[in-house]
């Protein structure tokens, strides 16, 4: 037990340092993760007339008469910004525009290989949060949606209620919806494991952050009851009776406080777990945030997500130990990865490919749900509730259904079929796996070389 | 004579129509000119460990100790915001920033296929200049350089100095210095063959907009002397008695009347033209803008660049016919285009390459001799000054002379010897032609469509 224990520490840790060594000279190497691309014919010279002046001229005159038209002669259709301004960048805190750099074109590289998806980073030097919704709206033309990432909170509430009201094209906040969409999706299957409802079970969400408080809101709209719903933060329990919230400067947590709780339980972690069926900890890194005999008092059939990094709030052989029976982290290197790139992809691709206004929360629930499926079709199995990046069709089924769901509620400004939804997202997803592995056989993309991990 | 003439006007009428037509047809056809492509190997799906969380981590954390690391960990230094508010596109004026697009993307085409430079369009719904000056500044952190394109006058002017002046990063307006390069390239090469020398000949320029103005300078720091300089605008000669000018409102254009025809003579465009070696005009368009007659006023071998677009000031076989040896415009149908193209790639590849803080006019002049030395080595020519976009070496030429230039003027933040900058601009430039033209092969970018142009 205890050896265990510490050769796992060890080896996690050693294995941690793995990617990292890597990362330090591939960087390098490489210079850059994306670039931009020619996508059409250059035959000859000429075809720069085209291209270019003069012939250029007409698909500009086109799109004065009617924007729309931007979707058809550019490249708008399939343009995603990802914005930050470096305030909140992994677990680094705020360390600038510059230092963001990195994982903005690593979103880039993601959003491209996944999901065919053309998401240029745009790191900004702003950090008032009215300075950055400015320098996003000024930006907007070009892209036909916006990928907020790693703004600290509460500002990050803030831009993105704000860029939602006053633009056009859809606004994201990965770290709200999405993670919220991919957690759904490891709780549905993970009931589907344990044999129970999800508009009955008990669930509590340690943490009030960006993540959990979507979580909260998307759980009620996929239909838990907020009566079954409970929440801390790092002062304890959230009810009604918390004076140290108020609906000005934490509206979102003030509101999930006055719904759920009624009872006005008092306490923190130990005193949320107790009774619950489903616990989500997006809280402090661990691995001693959450205690094993706390776990102890969750109902029979228990399901854990500890998605703190890069330590999960309890390391999983302990709350097994404790007899939680599914277990999920936001690390690759265990069980039940929570990993956003399964969810952001498919979704944007389904997004813009109707062409819709935003991304509902019922859009990202179906997301959720398909990725449910696409695990569920494969074979559910207690050590992997979702599918992971490989499978391609999680991607595709998400685009279909998010697609679908944005044209049912008349967020779509491009009615298309299910057979061509999922013609479209095949075909673009395939070929930008299939151009990069191309790529790599040609020699265009060079191997990366052997780095020494002694 | 006049039957040549009316043959050549319906064929040019009609020539001019072929690339308007395939424009129509082959913009909806890619739905955009460039992509964000993966330019790192993805050999299996841990490898996104080392590009995204977690190993992206070190990186971020080595930028933000140095943030000169960006160049090293990120694609900022090959990045180009090609930054434009649709003010003044092309020929059809303030058309907005979606109807921009196409030609902003036509623009990151053509920087990555002829100097491999990553150039993504930023079309800004913002309009005041200040404003364009706030939104360029809040995302320059992702960016090595700034192009901007196609912004009216005289805000375009206000724009590039504020920028220059408060950005660390070189911040370029190809309709001022890239036209200036060219057509100084142009007008070297003219005075060879007609063996006259730059600081000895009389020049007259006819419109003192943007392109024009920013040639003036340029060639009085080539050698021209001030006295041997002429301009005008709608309103005639400039000279320093014109009450009409003030230092304020137009400070170039002032600076240029006090220094330039201190006889002050007055006039139009038949006094400009009188006895000049060298007259350009980028003025409006003809054909009728130059008569002939005053053409017949110019010195023996005159050298004459008509660039107002789509039609020249006058039509080129009847300047010929009125007596100039040399005539050049800035259509791609006549011989001797001022073609912009022929420059930024290159220019910006030198630029990038040692990491200038700026690019000064000794940089851009530096490109004009690398312009004209690659087309004399290739054996000059009265019917082509300067070469085409198919000559590779222009650019790598130009690259290496400019960022040499930058290293001497001390504005170069990484200096590198001759032969590595040459090494690095053919590497560069090359693998991107090759990459392109590999793509067709394999049919990733697709065959456009056959289109009827009768």
């Amino acid at each position: 037990m205890g050896e265990k224990e510490k050769v796992t520490e060890e080896e996690l840790l050693k294995k941690a340092e793995e990617p990292a060594k890597k990362a330090m000279e591939w960087h390098p190497f490489y210079r850059g993760k994306i670039e931009v691309s020619p996508k059409v014919q250059i035959k000859s010279f000429d075809d720069f007339g085209v291209w270019y002046t003069p012939g250029v001229a007409k698909p500009c005159e086109d799109i004065h008469k009617n924007p729309e038209m931007a979707y058809e002669h550019t490249n708008k259709w399939n343009n995603v910004a990802v914005v930050s301004d470096g305030s909140r960048v992994l677990g680094l805190g705020d360390i600038g525009p510059e230092a963001g750099m990195p994982v903005m074109e690593g979103k880039g590289l993601l959003f491209k290989y996944l999901g065919g998806v053309d998401a240029f980073p745009i790191c900004l030097n702003a950090h008032d949060p009215d300075d950055i919704v400015q320098a996003v709206k000024w930006i907007a033309p070009s892209f036909g949606g916006i990928n907020l990432e790693d703004i600290s909170k509460p500002k990050c509430f803030y831009v993105l209620d704000k860029l939602r009201d006053e633009l056009e094209i859809p606004v994201w906040h990965d770290d709200q919806q999405g993670t919220a969409a991919i957690t759904l999706a490891g709780i549905i299957n993970g009931l589907k494991i344990v044999g129970k409802e999800l508009d009955q079970v008990e669930i509590g969400l340690i943490g009030s952050g960006a993540a959990n408080l979507c979580l909260a809101r998307t759980l009620v709209k996929a239909g838990v009851p907020e009566k079954n719903l409970m929440l801390c933060d790092s002062t304890g329990l959230l009810h009604p009776g918390r004076q140290d919230l108020d609906e000005k400067t934490t509206p979102e947590k003030w509101k999930f406080a006055q719904k759920t709780n009624k009872q006005q339980k008092e306490g923190g972690i130990p005193e949320l777990i107790e009774g619950k069926d489903v616990v989500v900890a997006a809280s402090k890194p661990g691995p001693d945030t959450i205690k094993q005999g706390w776990l102890k008092k969750m109902n029979s059939d228990g399901i854990l997500f500890a998605e703190a990094n890069p330590i999960p709030e309890i390391w999983p052989w302990k709350a097994k130990e404790a007899g939680v029976r599914i277990v999920g982290t936001g690390r690759s290197d265990f069980p039940n990865q929570v990993n956003n790139s399964i969810g952001f992809p498919g979704i944007f691709r389904g997004t813009l490919d109707v062409r819709a206004t935003t991304i509902s929360d019922e859009m990202h629930i179906e997301a959720a749900y398909a990725i449910a499926e696409v695990a569920e079709e494969r074979g559910l199995d207690e050590e992997s509730l979702v599918p992971t990046m490989e499978n391609t069709e999680v991607f595709i089924r998400q685009a279909v259904r998010v697609g679908l769901k944005a044209i049912e509620q008349g967020l779509a400004r491009n009615e298309i079929s299910e057979e061509e939804l999922r013609e479209q997202a095949e075909k673009v997803i395939k070929s930008s796996r299939d151009k990069t592995q191309r790529m790599m056989k040609s020699g265009d993309i060079k191997e990366a070389p052997d780095v020494d991990l002694s």
